[in-house]
């Protein structure tokens, strides 16, 4: 189980702005893509979380912008569990692009039901998200 | 009842790319929300049609952009209904900026159940849509 | 001077996303109106900024979601000035809809020029951006 | 020389709508990706034509919608040049997954300089596309 997941993106023309670089609200989805893809490696896809009745939806988002990425740029999104609670789950992330730090970010996520109401995280999730976040504690940063 | 509505949308930062005006794929959440302001004139929101059983996905888009709209500008699009059938509506487009037309656009829709299934327009609909189209052809331009 | 800005928004069908609510990424552009609001009423078009020379591209955003925003619904989003530096502004938001609470944000902006390296924030937005901080700090809550 | 590229596109989560699948709107940026990946593998990635003075903006849209394409879906988007003018260019798109056509798609373009002038295409980019529309011509559909 690898604990910090990578995800390459390429900058799409769509996502640019008049500044000629990614808006910052293009981020967002790449960190979703981030965390959907170590959910899905760890063998639980989003998808299949959601249908089951245990949609995950974003509580907080914290984004700082170091640097910008540009159109066509290849950016590589790192994603980590960073802390697990019984019906709550965190992630960090890093963006890069070629080595260079782009943007550090973490979202927080709490486990609902098909009508939204709060419940607690399925325990094969949890079990799965507990050892992840302790993997990449035991780990550092991405790539360590 | 006016057979074309007028809807006016200012350009969105996020909505421009790197050539510094809006991307192509911007406007057509402009022509939705054209189309909806024109069936909410109607007394008919979209989101109780949908919450009734009877969405109107788009089946085919056309847009032709003739110039650009540029970040902040005011952009006015007009809609009419085009064509009526037992299942399907057509709507066309004006977009404007200070009275000089950026684009057309026509767009397509069926009727579907909640399942997705091709079905009838509901009838107090279709006679709503029925009246627009002969007020719009008899109209000709918006404002004419 | 109002030291907060209402800026309204009608909830785009596109903007939902498969849970039927805004997608949590749509509401950063509505942040981006609602300080382009304040910026404007205060007598300093974000457009007019950024065509000076002096753009104020997002360093950092926070955002919490309390509650969702459906499709149609009619969010206010109030901005006011936080804080000002020689070369920096953060602003504060507040998301509502009917008076209730749906999430609070935060963003935090570098003042750049063409090239993108930060340069002082131009005098007469400084002073302007100050005053607006000065008095949200006198008024308290939005609408108080 | 393919003159069938092919694309892979995963659908997002912020792409999707409150009908469950991908937005019709989010299509048209495959699209681009789509015939950006044709041109790379061509020899003219667009982000170097664009700088070096020659933009391919979209002057018209038609998109037949077919059925949808879900959240997490693979959808695979085939493109091919299918006429070249002077300062223009057209492109032809099939949209699928599985198999199973979803969609159907062409755009036309015009060339332009940085300051949004139509020109002539440059004569290394004219020759390539030609000859990339008389390869698929001669094949047919992709993959035959």
């Amino acid at each position: 189980m690898t604990p910090w997941s990578t995800t390459e993106i390429r900058v799409r023309y769509a996502e640019t702005d008049r500044m000629g670089v990614a808006h910052h609200a293009a981020w967002l989805p790449w960190l979703e893509l981030a965390r959907t893809d170590l959910l899905r490696a760890a063998g639980h896809p989003y998808r299949d979380l959601e249908d089951s009745g245990a949609g995950l939806p974003v509580v907080e988002v914290r984004c700082r912008y170091r640097a910008s990425a540009g159109y066509d740029d290849v950016v590589r999104v790192h994603c980590r569990v960073e802390h697990v609670g019984s019906r709550s789950v965190g992630f960090a992330y890093r963006i890069e692009r070629d080595g260079m730090l782009l943007g550090e970010a973490t979202t927080a996520h709490v486990c609902v039901d098909p009508q939204g109401t709060p419940r607690r995280l399925p325990e094969a999730l949890r079990e799965t998200l507990e050892a992840l976040r302790a993997a990449a504690d035991a780990q550092g940063a991405p790539g360590a």
